[in-house]
């Protein structure tokens, strides 16, 4: 007599031991899920957070509609060209139709239900937006954002990704991206610098050979939007295990901590050789960098190599941050220098450092970073290029520089006043 | 041999198997109790984010201590009233004395301990006054507001539920509401409307006609708040599943999320079309708008129908505004809106989508949404009409003006200098 | 047939019931890992939303880098002092050598893994020097306090929770704490003591007799941190269980919300009494206080005894600011009070209230107490007295007047400008 027994499918019959086992991992899962989509909010803060005051409330309404607009088409399409079940062996592009499938319920794998599935892999697949969203802050139209976004989680990220998790060609060939340095930082970073470069810099960003800081409105926000995506990232990678198996989700979930906080002692450190001071953006911004350096291979590391992962990822993601500086490519956030940077970086070092080290494996790795790398950006680039001769990519300099709030909000993001 | 073996209460067996499945659910509820909790702050957020800066300290005394007097007083008295075992079948009102009962401990249901089960359902509680508490903001006078939650919370809100979730008359009757559109929500909202009208609107709300925008403090805290309220309904709606059920469970937290996601493209079309701006306000109250929507069905769905409830749960709020503003019923956050327009939509969808479709349950729904609004309007609006014939509801004009911080807390809420 | 069989060490056999009791244990301490991680965004919030705006970026520094040099310095050094086996018998010091056992893998207990026991501690050890940061803010020297840090989380607080929790002599004595009343929290209270009285208190504190406020930037942002503290406090005490123990969790958790919820009304009250207004600053200490008080003892009590212990907390909380103003001992945050007063109140009400109460464990707490607090508030005043004599522990009074920020960050916490 189980309470859980009326929700198997008719006819179908798992052991008593089956279905705890399902249980049990499908709340980890559900529980993964609900920590990966706090991520937005911590991308919604971070983005928020650094930007200038004058655009915060536009950079939330993207931050908002991104997630809404992701979880709908990714169920609409997405889903279906993800994981498109390749009948005739994997290849590069399948489909298995509009909309979710309602048929498949419970029976749909040992660790989770077919709902499961579909809602933490649509968690994961408007954070690819997100990303770009951040270095194309307050100068981007909302409209040409928007349709980059359908676009982009509708399209090019699914297609993308069922290359190597949705059994196609890619994975088949060896590329091996645990929960997605590669599939989703990276994807969103090749998006972000598209962007970037199609858009040009904000006005009045380098100026006479140097670059000019735009205040952040709120470093309390980011911080708070840091946080959070660490957080959330204990679901993110922790999920990505496809199941509560013990030994592999408490790895994973010390690999990323340690790689996080080495991440932090990295960017701080070279933060002060670089600035010489106490540098608490290069000190967030390593923290994601040591959490997107560790998640093509959280699974494979023991805690050591991801202490020094992390403190490399950390390092570089403040040299990154310089050397897009001097390319004047202006990235808003940091995002490219996070999530490009750091996600190449971390695919790589699963041919260097634990279970699959080795130079066939790096070779594969180099092989998944050529190939993602040329379809990500090629596609986004397309995009926003053919956005730019259409509806146009860029607000007008006047709107740019009395910021997008008032213009195309009509609200502001802070009133403080104690009258 | 069970490491658990040492928790089972004397003189009692359960099996092996029954404790594995009592422990996962449990699991799973406790996380469930975590998540509810943090809605207490994701409506703190929303509710300062969307009041002016000049009262935001009274706000958030407001909200901390609700779920303060909520858990206590749903300890001495609220549990017992609202699941009081009605020893004479069901009915409309018993109780089964004050305080909880310290010898229940674990062999209280197959899923989780007696303990488990009042904490889910205390945190829920404290959430119907939280939703008063945003549409009288920035007038009410804090004793009559704590008194008004004393009450409502210890009373009203659990004689309700009692007669459908307590196992008495009304959900006899066939009336149904999962998780609580009506129970919690409407409830709420009717609550905030008989307090809007006994209340008056803010001074200079409406002024010759026009409706006079009160800009909120900080629109980032507006954001952190929906977005926690978000993340807080996957343990409002899966864990009032009562199980971890896979199948269930998952399935209520994908129909949760697709109605949240096309809430947001609701408010945001509705917003465009009758405000010609891009209304993140209307984007944040669709998100709340469609959680709302889906809320009392959100077992019985298939994510089609929950994207369909959910986006017209969004266009729903903004006309529910605009009416509201038109009645000159002021209410501060759109709380009337959000909690009892789209909380009586949910309800009645039930009788149109999903497992209940069909007249029977819709004229039943809609006998719950009719004896549960007079009940909560009608008791709501007798507290705070007393109240105001007694220590009165409203303050001073002079203290509305000037902000009730200063006057009643002594604080300001944001001081930000640099020197 | 189990999904899971991979995961076992080779050569090892273990049921399957025991793996599935593993299984779920192992779920719900890493969810309580990843709550006790977001106490560390608790903790940056609270500090920097009651401290002032000219500081909130050097806040937030100390509170990003305090958990990654805790995770990095428990990695190498913390956690094998803490958790050594004393292998001849409870002793007082012992050391299982540097770095983590990589070899440990699953079978390390029966109800989660050597990894999930490693960053479960390791996130409990940052905690307490955390507290050392709120205290000691708007006047510490950076570099003193990282110091600190390194030393107090790689060996005070590992080598005092060693004698307890680590199977050390003083818990062989007979005392009790549950989750770090004293061990967490009166630990880094006493280190918050020390740092106060040999740094001073902040220019313009204390003048002529009277206590000056020194307004905090952002009461929302403090606000948010005692929710997200709260919220954590769910896996600080929840997995102080180390196991998913049904019964145990679950009353853990009531019993840890009641004594917060009462914190709050006691704090409210004693505010008001105190200082005749509607004090937010002592309803949210109120709350930790509560929080603090019921650690020690969350597993023995009822729930009747929780509203009681955290009732008189959040009295004691208020009591003790007025007394620690009183002797000129400036803690800028309340830290003192809430972890120190009221940890020292909850270690000994494990003497007073439920299942040890008693004059034997009474005695037994209080010889905790006393030698713990030697040792903690002894090695931490030594510490700071030492980085005075030598690279000075107080920044100049120009930086301090001016604010940190801009001094030693080169950034500002807040720009908000609308143009």
């Amino acid at each position: 007599m189980s309470v859980f027994e009326n929700t198997v499918n008719a006819g179908e019959k798992i052991s008593q031991t089956a279905m705890l086992e399902l249980t049990t991992s499908n709340v980890w899962m559900m529980l993964c899920i609900a920590l990966v989509f706090i991520m937005h909010l911590g991308f919604a803060c971070v983005e928020s957070g650094f930007t200038q005051s004058k655009n915060t409330v536009n950079i939330l309404f993207k931050n908002t509609l991104t997630p809404a607009i992701g979880l709908v088409s990714y169920t609409i399409l997405g889903f279906n060209l993800m994981y498109p079940d390749f009948a005739d062996g994997p290849g590069w592009f399948d489909f298995s139709g509009f909309f979710l499938n309602d048929n498949l319920g419970l029976a749909y794998n040992p660790s989770f239900t077919y709902w499961t599935s579909f809602l933490f892999q649509a968690m994961f697949a408007a954070t690819a937006a997100t990303i770009v969203s951040g270095a194309v802050a307050e100068r981007v139209k909302i409209s040409a954002y928007l349709i980059f976004t359908i676009l982009f989680v509708g399209f090019v990220y699914p297609a993308i990704g069922s290359w190597t998790w949705g059994g196609g060609a890619l994975g088949d060939m060896g590329f091996y991206d645990f929960a997605g340095s590669t599939l989703v930082h990276a994807v969103g970073g090749w998006g972000a610098l598209a962007g970037v470069i199609v858009l040009g810099p904000r006005l009045g960003k380098y100026v006479n050979g140097k670059v000019v800081d735009k205040p952040g409105s709120s470093v309390p926000l980011a911080t708070i939007g840091v946080f959070l995506l660490w957080f959330g990232w204990f679901g993110f990678n922790g999920g990505s295990v496809l199941s509560a198996d013990p030994a592999k989700t408490s790895l994973v979930l010390v690999n990323t901590s340690l790689a996080a906080a080495a991440g932090a002692l990295g960017g701080f450190l070279m933060g002060y050789i670089a600035f010489k001071r106490l540098d608490l953006g290069m000190v967030l911004n390593g923290v994601l960098a040591g959490l997107v350096g560790i998640t093509a291979g959280a699974d494979l590391m023991l805690p050591g190599s991801s202490l020094l992962i992390g403190f490399i990822a950390g390092v570089l993601v403040v040299l990154s941050a310089m050397t897009l500086d001097k390319l004047k490519l202006d990235d808003a956030v940091g995002a490219i220098s996070v999530h490009l940077t750091c996600g190449i970086w971390g695919t790589l070092v699963v041919g260097i450092f634990g279970d699959k080290a080795g130079w066939s494996q790096f070779v594969d790795q180099l092989t998944g970073v050529a190939i993602c790398g040329a379809a990500a950006f090629g596609s986004a680039f397309l995009i926003f290029f053919l956005l730019k001769k259409t509806i146009g990519v860029r607000v007008s300099a006047e709107h740019e520089t009395q910021g997008l709030d008032s213009h195309e909000h009509g609200i502001r993001g802070y009133t403080i006043t104690h009258e």
